[in-house]
């Protein structure tokens, strides 16, 4: 009889980690917790298991409980925070009490220290050198880019490793030491993912679209995930054995199933974005882009612009808040402005010709819609938003009805904007 | 003897809240947990204590393991994520388990996610109907801006409200339901917040420039906070204790003794936004704006329009990414374009100009920089920005050097952009 691949992974370590995220600063919320999503991501690029992320306040107590809670269960728990020189970074005395080990200075990271602070030409205080007082019994980890060094702790097989919450400092210590030694440490499992990017289309159709291939992908061991955000679902395979190239070759097979099907929304890989994608395919295709923006109010081209290297194919834009400017500068007829409104097929479609005609482009993205909170009726309510691409003597326009929150209606209005295009240039539109 | 206005604080019931973020995406740093840091800022704005933030995945045992501790410690537990309508989504189910309840079909909710559906024209799911199925022993909190409802469930004194992940369906039921439900179920300290905003100066500057009245500002046991964001440190200043009217008079007296010091610097209050404030003093003398722009390449316009209302001022933008738009939309003089490079006070000041001339405003913002991260040279390296602003015949500019991140660049040039005009219809300019 068969048995699953799944059986298989069981045959390798299956190390478990936890994070612990030390600062009062992301408990009220003044910091963004990015070190633990970053540090996640690494530890999953080497299949190790990132099971928790605990942050807490620069407390004695919390740190020493959480840190026992933590040890229960995992067989590595990451630390980062309280290694600064003022009176609220704690957590060295506190690893030191856990450890029932004492500071001692470290002649070798002292001196790093001092040369740190002769090459900026600050004075050095006493706070300062203390950095240098480091846990007797621990591997420390030196850090290059500032003054407080990582420790790593090994107790009963666990592992604890301690490192400064400054993100570049974190990142440096991570690459060069954590990670390796994890590596060498562990017998880890290979993991696979692949990311599948979607425009236009919302996550339950989605999944009613896609639910026999999502049933034998999980047949097959593998695992997906939906992953959406305004405007954008992302699909994720995963896939976990013992052989990665077997993984890999199933995981492609079920992407190029996958494909044909989400055809009309998918747009791009992995970290893909639609300004990226799009962007290629005119630099690609040596075409020149331009937007005639109104309720988007600049933002398609801000996202356009936000590549670098955008100047290669983006010329520049319109911003059309007025309809003064819509019938002086794009060339709209104010006679169809004032009979069909600025929000209409016949406004939008003159706009995107419009720019192309001012700015001698060869491609163009127009919208206009009710953005909201206010400026909405029974006829054109709320989220109503008319987009049309143009791409030489051709233009094409679509209506759509997004939200009621302005924010995701310029977001959704842009990203629905690019794709048009797109599909215009590659004709499945 | 006098006691310390810390201790009658202590009669207040502390209340301990902790938070659980349920998501595997959150884990393998796919999305970072923003919503856990909002959520914080909102609750210690009301006096909550926020003592853990724990992150898991979207799995049975951790949700089931993970509750029961964090009710061991805490009063109030909050949940978000894992309440989509596809597979992977077993938040509710699981809390159904834990609080040895059942799904019941909420007809009220059945109706609501139906109008959802039939107001944006789409097709209903088996699968968007189960969005109604609602634990029988919850208080079912209404969600106006997704199908999935908020649910808060007590026990044994203890609250647990599960929200969804989803941040703008998250910040809404928090504002609208979970917050106000706090305050009234628990006596929370008096807490006093008030936040000056600056721009245009670093943080340890402003600390410099400040150091007397802040030794003051603690004297008088108040605290203070820095906030530092790309072109903004944020002062907030926070008193606690019993009598809500004595912590405002003295905060409000600190404050006014601060504003003389950092004139030049500051633009506002609490949530005030720069593009607000701007736009606020645009409206109020009747003045209209427009923006050249080359390296913010939109951004300028779309934070100016991300402000409802924003038609009332704003009249539309050029933006002239290449050179020849700068030519021939703007009138800027080619010479001068060659003669001085794009990223001059020449080329920016007669965008300021062209602009209002082209599109009949009487104020502009324009700039033209190395955005980065190619571009750089000895002479105008990588986060070399000019800009200029014009208010009627008068224009002003300035050179800035930025960072070395395009996104920071972007940002910061917009904002500089935004209070040197405000500054120039001051007069402080």
């Amino acid at each position: 009889m068969f048995r699953s691949r799944w059986h298989y992974a069981l045959y390798f370590y299956p190390m478990k980690e936890e994070i612990i995220s030390i600062g009062d600063e992301l408990l009220i919320g003044q910091t963004i917790n990015t070190n633990a999503g970053w540090m996640g991501q690494q530890l999953n690029l080497i299949g190790a298991g990132l099971e928790r992320v605990i942050t807490i306040s620069d407390s004695r107590d919390a740190i020493l409980n959480t840190l026992k809670d933590c040890l229960n269960r995992a067989d590595v728990v990451l630390i980062t925070g309280g290694l600064g020189p003022t009176k609220d970074d704690i957590t060295k005395h506190t690893l030191c009490e856990f450890f029932h080990t004492r500071l001692v200075r470290n002649a070798e990271v002292l001196a790093r220290v001092e040369k740190f602070f002769l090459k900026r030409g600050r004075t050095m205080l006493e706070s300062n050198r203390q950095q240098a007082d480091l846990p007797e019994d621990c591997t420390v980890l030196p850090n290059d880019f500032g003054t407080a060094s990582g420790m790593w702790f090994e107790k009963d097989g666990k592992i604890v490793v301690s490192l400064p919450g400054v993100p570049y400092e974190m990142k440096h210590l991570m690459e060069m030491q954590v990670i390796p030694r994890l590596k060498t440490r562990f017998s880890l499992p290979v993991i696979v993912h692949r990311t599948i990017m979607t425009q236009g289309i919302g996550e339950s159709f989605l999944a009613e679209m896609i639910s026999n291939w999502e049933t034998e992908l999980r047949n097959a061991g593998l695992s997906l995930a939906y992953l959406p955000s305004p405007g954008i679902v992302k699909l994720r395979i995963t896939g976990k054995g013992p052989d990665k190239e077997a993984l890999e070759k199933k995981t492609l097979e079920f992407e190029q199933r996958l494909l044909p099907l989400i055809e009309k929304f998918h747009f791009g890989f992995d970290n893909d974005l639609l300004e990226t994608t799009l962007g290629d395919l005119l630099r690609e295709k040596k075409l020149s882009l331009v937007t005639a923006e109104s309720c988007t109010g600049g933002y398609i081209a801000h996202r356009i612009t936000s590549i670098p290297g955008s100047s290669d194919y983006f010329l520049g834009s319109v911003i059309s808040y007025s309809n003064a400017v819509k019938i002086e500068q794009l060339g709209v007829d104010s006679t169809d402005l004032n009979t069909h409104g600025a929000v209409s097929p016949e406004v939008v479609e003159q706009m995107a010709k419009g720019v192309i005609k001012k700015l001698h482009a060869r491609c163009s993205i127009a919208v206009s819609g009710v953005a909201g909170p206010d400026g909405g009726s029974d006829e054109k309510p709320v989220g109503t938003v008319w987009i049309a691409v143009a791409f030489d003597d051709r233009v094409v326009s679509r209506k759509f009805l997004f939200e009621q929150n302005r924010e995701r209606n310029i977001t959704r209005s842009a990203l629905t904007g690019m794709m048009m295009l797109r599909q215009l240039i590659l004709g499945t539109i």
